[in-house]
């Protein structure tokens, strides 16, 4: 009975964080990234001599080997490739469009556009164009749809201060705007992009048809040509040419690159870092997801050189394809089922490498309790809060495979819709002490959960 | 008895938040600023319509002109201009260095230089150079320093998380580096350039010449050149010709533009809100302040906005003089001691126009905690802490003649060091809705400063 009492009071207490010896090993870690961090550099690597890279194309092969290799040359125990199939949509053409009055045949303006990722086209589609705000205009003029291309306006609402949130709220027009207005016999979409910035930069991302209704054409237009065109759309008739050449070639082998420091304690228990090698075809892929790579990696490098022995396994892993099918994520987590696994926790970081300012969770209140309980460990590196909105999506799979915690880092999110799935976002708007800073948050975190489990 | 004892139960309750009134309205301030700010049209036209405006300057006399126009049309109840002398340097030429291997008499190299702010030159200096590290290695080789240019090749600690530490560190060579190595001999100075930027330009700023030793030419140098010049200071003897011509021209009249919107309940005490509308000669002053005196227009215009009728007379404070003199905050203060003005509160803006993540303050213990008290109002803002590191240098002179509370705006501070006093601090490198946040949390904070008081 004494035993067990005692037992009882050793566990929690084992458990805790002893904040000197915690506080002296986290700022180790931070030492090591912001003294010597490769980060920086290896984003140059990856953007400058690879550049876009979506899944199924050659530059994303070549960031397969490249981050075989560096993840080899950053400490890694053991690198391995781990295969998935995965789509192989191709932007096959120059996406174009030109409006013209229809009153006055005069004016006519080229708009600044990018077909949707996953779209399919075949070259030029002329109509009228139905500009509406949003999906409850679309069903009360549903009837004037037929024949049209459908413009939907609606924007990111300014007054949100999280743009995620705004996201949030207008990404359905990029997913179902194209299938909702097929339904009434729209024969091209084109949506306002979703950003804030005041670029004109169009910005592309995945569409969803929904197989029941026509495969139309779909574009982005740029933030001040969506003005542009909102605004003529009050006073007069107009038509639209869009020209867009998107089609599916076959799926084709892709990779996940996994890379781990193998666990002194619990070898066979697994904690999951990572973020995603492919972006899409119009940028360098800097801060979406370029960034996370190279989180994935410093993290590994810097626990790796200041002689880290975790306890579990810890994975580092870039994956095959978030952006058009989610096919790395789910692979990896179909694959550690195969193999009954044992997952403890998963962290990615896909929102960018702005400085951090906490981490947005999918775990129980009692690990939430415990994680607050860190903060005072994470705050002089800037993490001063956990929230309960979710993970990260390639962290999703695991999550529902296992039902284990999963995680993402939360860097600023307001330049993050000025870069995302735009021709914006390359290296040059990427900060290195704010890139750092999130290697530093991520490990930081790691070196807790390996050490106390979550 | 009763009476009194209703009377302290009510004062606490009076000075208490009411959580959802004032969320509302902070909400509303939020919106305003958020949809219809105007902030960064303004600093677009400040920037590039006016540009570098260093005190004493005829761009500054056009930057006092506009933000008196500027102020009278975004909602100010009262505008006026309070004179003050202000230094009037001038840079005089095309600052220069070129240095060359004194064995081999054939590498020379153009390094990119500006010269510090306040220091004098009358054309070229050459001599052998004398690299060092640090003071304390000035020390130890004082006699090797006569008749040399010495180069103080001291950086910033890249493991500061927060790099306003490291531009403490490193700030005591560009402030007293040049007069501590005339004190032993030296001919001329060059310092490292206060920034950890990837680039290699130049960062000026002001110097501090002491009386006793002789006014020798200072330049700051870029710091891929400063890598350059270390490394070969490693290996090899090198002289330096270094050009400059900054001079000091008679003090001029120059002016702090003040703005009212007066309060209803107390119209003689004055709550006062301000950044700095002069700015280094060699950039747009964007960031430094640019950021600041536009954030002090955008609460006024949005306070007045939304009918806001505060309770403290609101005084919106365009500082003349906080780089090289610090007359625009000394002269308020003096001024209002003079008037034996009632003042309450200062806050000020002049970290840029990044993220907030704060606000750091000089205040007691009890107004600490009351500040504390208001963070769930402040956090879905972005503000989550208030350190006692001080408020900003245009507001200390109020806090030493009143002893009053004074604050400043944290922003993210990771970028604020590419861009402090180099060229590269241009209204490009500021994003609207990092600035406008800024904006939202200083009003959010004199709202409640203004109907609790502190």
């Amino acid at each position: 009975m004494k035993k067990t009492l005692l037992a009882l009071l050793w566990l929690p207490l084992a458990a805790m964080a002893q904040p000197a010896d915690d506080a002296a090993a986290i700022k180790k870690i931070s030492d090591e990234i912001l003294r010597n961090g490769k980060a920086y550099d290896l984003l140059r690597q990856l953007t400058k001599q690879i550049g876009g890279r979506l899944a199924g194309s050659p530059q994303f092969a070549k960031a397969v080997e490249w981050g075989k290799i560096t993840m080899e040359q950053n400490g890694a125990d053991k690198v391995f490739l781990q295969e998935c199939m995965v789509p192989h949509w191709v932007r096959g053409g120059q996406d174009k469009a030109v409006i013209t009055e229809i009153d006055k045949k005069k004016t006519s303006r080229t708009l600044d556009v990018l077909a949707l990722g996953n779209s399919l086209g075949s070259g030029t589609v002329s109509a009228q164009v139905l500009a509406i705000d949003d999906f409850a205009e679309l069903e009360r003029r549903k009837d004037e749809v037929k024949g049209k291309i459908v413009y939907y306006n609606h924007g990111f609402d300014p007054t949100n201060v999280k743009p995620f949130v705004s996201y949030g709220q207008t990404g359905q027009y990029r997913g179902a705007g194209p299938s909702r207005a097929a339904k009434y016999g729209a024969v091209g979409v084109m949506i306002r992009s979703l950003t804030e910035s005041a670029a004109n930069d169009p910005h592309t991302g995945s569409t969803r048809y929904n197989d029941s209704f026509p495969k139309i054409p779909c574009i982005a237009v740029g933030p001040r040509d969506a003005d542009y065109v909102w605004e003529m759309s009050r006073k007069s008739s107009f038509s639209m040419s869009m020209s867009t050449y998107g089609h599916n070639l076959p799926d084709t082998i892709g990779h996940n690159v996994i890379a781990e420091l193998k666990g002194t304690e619990f070898p066979d228990q697994y904690i999951t870092i990572g973020g995603h090698l492919d972006s899409w075809d119009v940028n360098e892929g800097a801060s979406d997801d370029g960034t996370g790579v190279v989180h994935t990696i410093e993290i590994m490098r810097a626990l790796q050189a200041i002689g880290y022995k975790p306890k579990h396994t810890l994975r580092f892993v870039l994956f095959a394809n978030e952006e058009n099918g989610l096919r790395g994520g789910t692979k990896y987590a179909a694959e550690a089922k195969a193999k009954n696994e044992k997952h403890v926790f998963a962290l990615e970081s896909d929102a960018g490498g702005f400085t951090p300012r906490g981490f947005s969770l999918q775990v129980n209140k009692e690990q939430m309790a415990k994680l607050n309980s860190w903060i005072p460990l994470l705050s002089p590196y800037g993490t001063f809060e956990f929230t309960p909105d979710g993970g990260g999506a390639d962290v999703g799979p695991l999550n529902r495979t296992f039902g284990i915690p999963v995680g993402e880092l939360i860097p600023d999110p307001q330049r993050y819709f000025d870069l995302h799935h735009a021709r914006s976002d390359v290296f040059e708007n990427v900060n290195k002490r704010e890139l750092l800073l999130g290697a530093v948050n991520m490990a930081a975190l790691i070196y807790l959960v390996d050490k106390y489990g979550l």
